[in-house]
């Protein structure tokens, strides 16, 4: 294997392994063994298993994501939701997040590659998303970003990660428009 | 020490040893120490660690949350989202949901457990504070229960137990009230 395919193939073990037992089960053995190398190709990479971690879960967390701009907040703010709905019902999104989102309780670590990843995702938007709307007029000058994007994330992530219940057909369209009166409300 | 006593000192010692160490990591031992009782007065109660576990959760979970009839859906918005972002920052609280989140993505019995107690929660929020405010005539008859609780209980689990930032003076207030427009807009 070349160098560049070793290290896709260790990062795709890592989140597969993540996903299967979790980051307090998780073995640089088994990670080893699943990307089909020897464990020198890791250690020549990372010096230990929190580094390895982290440094792979920043990496995927921190990618940006396209943020949509349809010409409008409500078509912005379904594909927004599409987007999200997707990545929240990915199999390996759905067992990791949890898993380290509760190895974060006890680890300041982890806790604040989370957190960091989140403010990024966070940021793009209220600033994006919700700085379009304002520039086109759809929503007060004074909306008030963080409320926005607890509005926008928080149900969609409460249903699908925590409730763990299926979206209806039109979910989407209705969430968006119950979103988007909240907002144009909120701010008069 | 008298019976009840005993297990009162059992289900605080299993809760706490959940908050430091975690579901995976507790063991009977340590529960016992921590409650002062020995390891048979525990065998006596339930047979393993999932049993003893899954019963005390289930209590604590499915504890009926006194909700609030203040008149008006505002009034009972706001005071019940006073309540529920008390619990979610609770030391224990904010230390075992995620931490049994994580377990129920591996152990179904402990996912039916969180979803059972869940679905509680999710049906008194949806049936008494909507079907209140419908009775009152603040809400259209067609409010669509689900889409309330998950705008209700979502931003909030979002803020204070995802990104884990704190509540502003006047943040409740402000999302009650964008939460009470979005539910009026959204059966228009």
């Amino acid at each position: 294997m070349l160098r560049g395919d070793i290290t896709v193939a260790i990062r795709t073990a890592v989140m597969n392994e993540l996903a299967e037992v979790g980051y307090g089960r998780l073995s640089i053995e088994a990670v080893a063994r699943r990307a089909g190398v020897g464990k020198t190709a890791i250690y020549r990479r990372w010096s230990n298993k929190l580094e390895m971690v982290l440094e792979i879960i920043s990496d995927v967390a921190e990618r940006k994501v396209p943020l949509p701009d349809t010409g409008s907040f409500a078509g912005d703010l379904e594909l927004l939701m599409m987007i999200v709905s997707r990545a929240l019902q990915h199999r390996i999104a759905s067992q990791i997040i949890p898993d380290l989102m509760a190895e974060a309780a006890r680890n300041p670590q982890i806790a604040e590659t989370l957190q960091r990843a989140l403010r990024t995702h966070q940021q793009a938007v209220g600033e994006k998303l919700v700085g379009q709307a304002v520039a086109r007029g759809e929503l007060p000058e004074d909306t008030d970003a963080d409320l926005a994007v607890d509005l926008i994330l928080g149900p969609l992530y409460w249903r699908l990660a925590v409730a763990r219940q299926p979206l209806g057909d039109d979910d989407l369209e209705k969430l968006a428009a119950a979103v988007t009166a909240a907002l144009r409300a909120s701010s008069d």
